[in-house]
């Protein structure tokens, strides 16, 4: 049996990249596999949020959207996060949530492709891009979404009237990576429009929007992006596709918000992604956590977290082998940073690692979901981690009552 | 002439409501007559926000969903705010903007009144009102936008093709209040429905949704309530409205968010106007802000704000005599709690009073606009802000190139 722990110190031994687990702020502990659904807080954030409560709200007042830079800071921020999913300075505006900025471009896109009606949405996606999908088309009479399965069902379902496809690069439950050139390749000669939504992808694995000749993408700034709990998310357009003509036209999206015209006219470029006033707490909090990727060598983090992931199930399938384990997740790369294992106790065998300072999560109906942040996790973690889900398994630690208990939010 | 600064003293002497002062931080040598723009910082936001950085979000991690309670944040905020507005708990959701806001609401509206296709909306409104109006007549073919003048054209306009009134409760120019009663009563009889946007209203006048049988609401929480800057709006909708059919169906919304179905279900009540994840800091600092208001007796500071307003406008009048300034706002009660003037030299002027350490805000083509938060302004104030603008008049202050030039954001 390899030695699953002498194999994991070797590797941290030798890590060129142990320092950015430096830059964050970790509980004692935990070994915390949840850093794709909240990222662990980075050092700087709490001193910037105190910069913004003090020199710029208490101190500044209103003189601060112009003086403390409040008014541009939905840009720059964009910025930060253009050169992760391979697009231009300029072009990525951050502010609202994933589902606000989904109903955005998916309306964008229906207005881009005016003689086309079809929202084609991957039916496992997760949920929240299927329930913007149909709030958008209840509203837009000739709109009607369909469904479909995989990468192979979206090229049958490519028909003349299919105005954006909608998908998820990694997906939510599977960590499953759609080959993003190809399907903006197929869709692109049906004529039609791609929206990505990079919620499990950006700062994780490559993603090369420009690169591949995507459309539209959407993304969350809270899990990989350590942006903090509810961070603003960002939306990009490809500049090809400008003026973007999107309903959520509100005044921080308008040409000349302090003009007060009674019409509106969209900004040019990101700024016409924006809606209302920005949650400026919230932003400033991601703009620090996002200053650690202008050191990073992303090429090595995204090898380190496939990594990461090729090591933990290589482990749990030896070390948990014959406990009924089922993986859910790609076998072989390319897969996102976060792996799926189904078992008929999921849920409690999470509540019980978590007891034991092991913090995955749960998926209904049956999945257990560990997520391997690369910026500060190391293989010894991942062993620890194997080797507790281990005596979870064969001591069936699922069975007490206080393992079995459903809270609120699972 | 009257002395004004002994008249203030006087009035600030034996006011009842001075407590309320000390709980906020006011910058040294400012007097700060923009809180109807972005309120002060009122005491224990810092601590609640370190709180959330510390032991729930970098100590708690994802844990603190459930553990902190911020799954419930969002109607935790909103019933703070219902007894400022005249409705009950567990009818106010929180977040988003509040442009985002008037999108779910005018779409609701339009969903509720199937039979009819106008949102009548008022010219004068803040901008983004009829942008959020013109972005969804865009989506919604059936739909039209028609505009009206005030009160007495409303009446004109409203046809049994009207959906939904839009109109501001405080005007945020003029701060002329309309009667929230006799519109609501116009509207109904009309077959209408009307949509308030309370932003220049929450937390300086008094507003009875409930009692006045309002349909929808929608406000800002960075001005009156102190929330910091860009703090997430409110929605409301009357109970015998739900349930709420509204576009921006996130997953937050669901009536079972982690059941992860596919297809859509809204939650009851509020949390079925939530569209994705709230952004926890900011919604947070405003949790803290609106602590005050268990303690405020809240006709005792309605007084206070008219008076004043009523205060600097007499004091203005007759301090700045013979200079040029046009009052925009009513001569007399009921009014919002800010006040305009019209100046040719507006924006010049304001400029020099900010120099001068009296911030107030201009609003093109040319309102100078000082609003009077009544929770931590004194009337020694507002008597020092007069003579500082007879003294920037008499000088002509605003020749000066430095006060002429133009800010990106005015």
């Amino acid at each position: 049996m390899t030695d699953w722990m002498e194999r994991a110190v070797a590797l941290d031994a030798n890590d060129g990249m142990a320092w950015t687990r430096d830059r964050f702020e970790l509980p004692e502990g935990v070994i915390y596999l949840d850093g794709n659904s909240l990222g662990a807080r980075p050092r700087g954030v709490a001193e910037r949020v105190a910069q913004v409560l003090d020199a710029e709200w208490r101190d500044g007042l209103i003189r601060s959207w112009n003086d403390a830079g409040w008014f541009d800071l939905p840009l720059r921020v964009g910025d930060r996060i253009a050169p992760l999913i391979g697009v231009g300075a300029g072009e990525v505006a951050v502010g609202d949530s994933t589902s606000v900025n989904l109903f955005k471009c998916l309306a964008a896109a229906l207005h881009a492709r005016p003689d086309r009606s079809v929202i084609l949405c991957e039916a496992g996606n997760f949920p929240t891009d299927g329930y913007m999908a149909q709030g958008l088309t209840r509203l837009v009479e000739k709109a009607e979404l369909r469904w479909f399965d995989d990468a192979e069902d979206v090229r049958a379902k490519l028909g003349p009237d299919v105005a954006v496809v909608l998908l998820s690069h990694v997906h939510y439950r599977s960590a499953a990576v759609q080959d993003m050139a190809a399907v903006n390749a197929a869709a692109h000669a049906a004529g039609a429009l791609v929206l990505w939504d990079l919620s499990h992808s950006t700062g994780a694995v490559p993603v090369d929007l420009g690169g591949t000749g995507a459309d539209m993408a959407v993304g969350c700034t809270y899990k990989y992006l350590n942006g903090g709990p509810g961070a603003p998310a960002f939306a990009w357009v490809a500049p090809g596709l400008a003026p973007v003509s999107q309903p959520l036209a509100g005044w921080m999206g308008h040409a000349a918000p302090f003009a007060f015209d009674r019409d509106y006219a969209p900004a040019d470029g990101a700024r016409g992604l924006m809606a209302g006033t920005p949650q400026v707490l919230s932003l400033s909090a991601l703009d620090a956590a996002l200053e650690i990727w202008e050191e990073v060598d992303r090429p090595a983090l995204w090898a380190r977290s496939e990594a990461m992931v090729a090591f933990f199930i290589d482990a749990v399938l030896d070390l948990c082998a014959g406990h009924g384990l089922a993986l859910v997740s790609p076998r072989a790369a390319p897969r996102g940073s976060h792996v799926g294992f189904d078992h008929p106790e999921g849920y409690a065998i999470v509540q019980a690692l978590i007891a034991r300072g092991i913090i995955g999560d749960f998926r209904a109906p049956q999945m257990m979901r560990f997520g391997f942040a690369p910026l500060y996790l190391r293989f010894a973690d991942l062993t620890a981690a194997a080797l507790a889900l281990r005596d979870v398994l064969e001591t069936r630690a699922w069975d007490d009552p206080r393992f079995q208990a459903r809270g609120a939010v699972t």
